[in-house]
């Protein structure tokens, strides 16, 4: 049985598409049902002032490509945008370290619009914490349990390089398949675990290395 | 008069070979000085576990290709991966909108070594505050002549959403020239200005399309 449409399989979305799809969305949603049952590429393209050939090539990723001179049924298209976003079913998500970086991202906006749920943070204090936002901060002695019992498949790790791997090895033992490192440590994970490590640094060092680009143009006279 | 190499103009640097490159120079500082001149690809390699094709092509960008059979001279390597990285000369930062999102930034490590410096953190409280590690968090009155006096390049904005577009245009007025964008909301910058859009969440977007992406693929028999 295939489960989905060959053009996701074959295509890889990047995050750049992902970050895309919202707006999409959001357009092809303000169209009452049954007022039109078409849009092109080059009508989404203009209403958000955006490339004609980006456009194709993101839809093409998410759906395929349109039918000639017609373009895009507009309910299958939202539900293949959905599918993507994961918007059809919440991803549920953990954080580990509840410092400071931790409770920016758990105040992070945005993150529901991809279809992901922190629904839990935890760190090594005894008693439990509230937030303002009403999100708990538990102990680590309820992680395992939590994720178990929630189907939680998504780990945040913003603890210190010190604790990094344990904290992965425990969430990779209670069921979690993919796994959002900060901590600036390398860390290891079994095949079959998705890990993604970030390093807010190297977006910092791209945009000095882009400035010294611009000064050396300036001196290349 | 040609301020670099042509390596370094042709081929763009990605933030991933940015990543790798502390990585090679604190390999090639291992070495004293006189003890070996030269250095391969292959080695660099091997040492450092790194595919060969990639460390030829990170350091194809850096510095042109090495001298056939002999390598790279170690010397002349190290300076084009410390120019690259902007350690011969530190750029300054300032960071605008100190909350947990700005404080986080302030304390996570890193960005040094890249050759950038966060000199001051600014915020709308009228008192000066100083944080444990000793930068200090300036009222926005002093920011226009901070900026001046020290000659900084590259802001970062961690305000919300609301006050984005005013910060940005005050850090342009000031004369900065690259700017980090972390509030979740477009805005415009006058042409010549560097800008860089962060969005944390589709980070985990993207870890949760390539979830659904395999557990589909388990679906598909």
């Amino acid at each position: 049985m295939k489960f989905t449409g060959e053009a996701m399989e074959k295509n890889k979305i990047t995050k750049a598409v992902l970050g895309r799809l919202p707006r999409y969305l959001t357009f092809l949603k303000g169209f009452s049902e049954g007022e039109e049952q078409y849009v092109s590429a080059t009508r989404i393209a203009k209403e958000l002032s955006l490339g004609e050939v980006q456009v194709r090539k993101d839809l093409g990723v998410v759906c395929g490509k349109g039918k000639p001179k017609l373009g895009y049924r507009i309910p299958e298209l939202i539900k293949s945008i959905e599918v993507c976003l994961g918007q059809k079913k919440t991803t549920l998500a953990v954080l580990v370290g509840a410092g400071r970086l931790g409770k920016a991202l758990l105040e992070y906006d945005g993150f529901e619009k991809f279809g992901v749920n922190i629904a839990a943070a935890f760190d090594c204090n005894e008693k439990p914490l509230r937030l303002a936002s009403g999100l708990e901060i538990l102990p680590m002695s309820q992680f395992g349990d939590f994720c178990k019992s929630n189907d939680v498949k998504i780990g945040i790790i913003t603890v210190g390089e010190g604790s990094a791997q344990i904290v992965c090895d425990e969430m990779v033992a209670n069921g979690i398949t993919a796994i959002w490192n900060f901590a600036p440590c390398k860390i290891c994970v079994p095949e079959g675990v998705i890990f993604l490590q970030e390093n807010l640094a190297l977006s910092l060092a791209y945009l000095n290395n882009k400035l010294m680009e611009q000064n050396r143009k300036e001196f290349d006279i």
